[in-house]
């Protein structure tokens, strides 16, 4: 069959395919435990739902099947050889946040399922293993990535086990309880044989969209510094205190918030945010006494946001000493950032280069279940376009032809992993 | 008696009575509703039982006294003669607002108190009438100033009398049960012989601490704007949009409050203030997509308040569209300023350099019952020094050389107001 006409057949196929993926997505989102919108959690009957409705769909695409102790979702597509096969992971998240869209998570697992499918029996050197997770997001125990962790062997963690949901349950119960009910399911461990770990994902964001882009290449995840600040001035009548004579906490925060602004704005990648605000009293007639505020400073390299970090704090020090004000401010949580496996960020550059199509190299700024896989393993990340940025939302969307651009690169990439494993093999 | 005698007998007299003052006031604080704070509203118990306390402080100054239908104090000082005398008003307020000050309102009564005491039965050509208002906070019915609106007549405004407390009681309803529990009261009306009408006060902002003086003679009270905001920008995460691509409305309202500020700063006498802010969806992880604000402005010059407020909305105006965002502003609230009386004030002045002390005119940013007596009667209000300028709160002092210093120049204003008179009547 010459070149082009093998194109053009395939490419029939992967949109068939990408639309398979939107009505499955479209399907998995009526497994919601709330009526009228979508919420999956961990070891819900939802997400059992998914379960038994992914099942068929891997069968069918002659994978087996299984769950794990800590919920998470496997399909396994064995190699051409039983002989001590090497085995890459195309993962994501099964569950979601509250009210969320159908996407976030699950489109890397259908993924997944496409680019089996599109293999139509053909088998590599190597298995694949589609992982569903069973908790990303934290929405029912307040702690994310307890799927992910679980499975690289950090969900004995003390924390983890005692947290708690809404309803007072633990999550050590919680895992009992899913145990007693799934005595078929196996150990969550990682297995000795993994060679690689790819997730496909919604960017979440807009970078994509405002570069006319269907894809991108993850190559780090940002680290995350998250402050509370408040400032305490002097509260007053808002007709008796002239101008020159008040100290208002909400002025100052004001001053604040646009130099935090300016400073983010001047290092490229770097992203901050001030996204919760409480002025006390809060009367439309009374001069705010104190201000209390949130920050969120985020970058790919942990140096440039420690020191943005510590700019944007100094300045709220040195806006409120001016105006006669007093500052608290502290950091309470700081995560690094983590950086994707460099060969592999490669190879997925080349295999979207292989389908015809451009992408960009990108730092997320979310965090995702391959921060968890990557000091495990080496990791990379595809995101598909966000239109108009919206995740975490009923408007979430994603394009058909991004989906199928996806799923052309990821095929080309099991290509590109097929030659280097057979190359790694010979050496 | 010579002079330096007899001005160093009255020093010792006026001190005397600034520290029975305080005293009162202290009592007075004794009343009521809600226990471990000062809290006395229109009409209540607590009312009733300052009227009780300040009936026979009155009587002892040779005052009568009486309670006027709308629940107003009143205590009358005879002229030394019977026929046709003017008759001068010394009045304020004796409500509170909830979790109030000692001062706030009792003082000016209780100056008026406290200068009727130190004329020792010593008659002027007119009459003095200290008058004590039933409302003007409007703590209980969300309407200010009932007690001076029934006394000028406005008391049968359609709205104020349907307004209703918490418990659901109108101004009608507490009216008639007052009326049946009270049927010595007298109507409550200016008597068609008033020449003037004075109100002591605190200044309940930090103006006269700024300046070192006790007292400050108003020589206006500001109008009001009151504005509804709302930025509307485009909500997202924290992580995953770049600065570049934000339309973040916290990041808006703060640029637009800092020039608010500016704006405002520009002008002598203008105020402006953003007391209310809300961030929606307002977690630490999301780009607020919403921000609903106040605006409050006041100015003496109605025309200057005006222009002022336009410039700040067409800067928020002009700061969401080169953002992105959209906005929606509204003014609900536009009270013109008052202008009190140039001769009166003249008067007080003089009054007060006659006490050997130092003042200053100045624009009273918080309404005030003279306010509402200005267009029906000359009027004057004379500010004393707050410490810290606080007001509406438990920490709400003052100096007793303060009210010393506005006994004493309330005996001077009370000769030169004489000495008027009685030109007028020679003309």
């Amino acid at each position: 069959m010459n070149p082009v006409a093998d194109r053009s057949q395939r490419t029939v196929v992967s949109r068939k395919r990408a639309a398979d993926l939107l009505e499955r997505a479209s399907e998995l989102a009526s497994c919601t435990e709330r009526q009228g919108q979508i919420l999956r959690t961990f070891l819900s009957p939802a997400m059992d739902e998914v379960h038994r409705k992914l099942r068929p769909w891997f069968h069918s695409a002659s994978a087996s099947t299984s769950v794990d102790d800590a919920g998470n979702f496997h399909a396994l597509y064995r190699a051409d050889s039983e002989f001590a096969p090497t085995r890459l992971v195309i993962a994501s998240h099964l569950d979601t946040v509250a009210n969320a869209g159908a996407y976030d998570g699950v489109l890397g697992v259908l993924v997944g399922l496409a680019l089996i499918e599109m293999l139509e029996g053909k088998r590599f050197s190597f298995e694949i293993e589609v992982i569903g997770f069973s908790d990303e997001e934290g929405t029912r125990f307040g702690i994310p990535f307890i799927g992910s962790r679980s499975l690289v062997g950090e969900g004995g963690d003390a924390a983890l086990l005692g947290a708690k949901d809404p309803a007072g349950v633990t999550v050590r119960d919680a895992l009992e309880q899913y145990r007693r009910e799934h005595p078929e399911a196996l150990p969550s461990v990682l297995t000795s044989n993994l060679a690689a770990y790819i997730e496909f994902h919604i960017e979440q964001g807009p970078v994509l969209e405002s570069r006319e882009l269907p894809l991108g290449i993850v190559e780090s995840i940002a680290g995350q510094s998250r402050c509370d600040l408040i400032f305490r001035g002097i509260s007053g009548h808002a007709g008796t205190s002239p101008m020159t004579l008040r100290h208002d906490a909400l002025a100052a925060a004001a001053e604040w918030m646009t130099r935090c602004e300016a400073i983010a704005a001047q290092t490229d990648g770097l992203v901050a945010t001030v996204g919760k605000i409480c002025a006390e009293p809060g009367a439309v007639n009374v001069i705010p006494g104190i201000v209390r505020c949130s920050l969120d400073v985020r970058h790919a390299d942990d140096v440039v946001r420690r020191c943005a970090t510590d700019e944007i704090l100094d300045t709220a020090r040195a806006v409120a000493l001016r105006r006669g004000l007093s500052l608290e401010a502290k950091e309470y949580h700081s995560q690094p950032a983590v950086h994707l496996d460099t060969e592999l960020i490669l190879l997925a550059e080349e295999a979207v280069s292989d389908s015809g199509r451009q992408c960009v190299r990108m730092t997320s700024g979310a965090g995702h279940d391959a921060m968890v896989v990557a000091p495990y393993l080496p990791s990379c990340m595809i995101f598909l376009r966000s239109p108009g940025g919206i995740s975490h939302h009923p408007d979430e969307r994603v394009l058909m032809e991004d989906v199928e651009a996806a799923i052309e690169a990821g095929i080309h990439l099991l290509k590109r992993f097929e030659l280097t494993s057979k190359v790694r093999q010979r050496v």
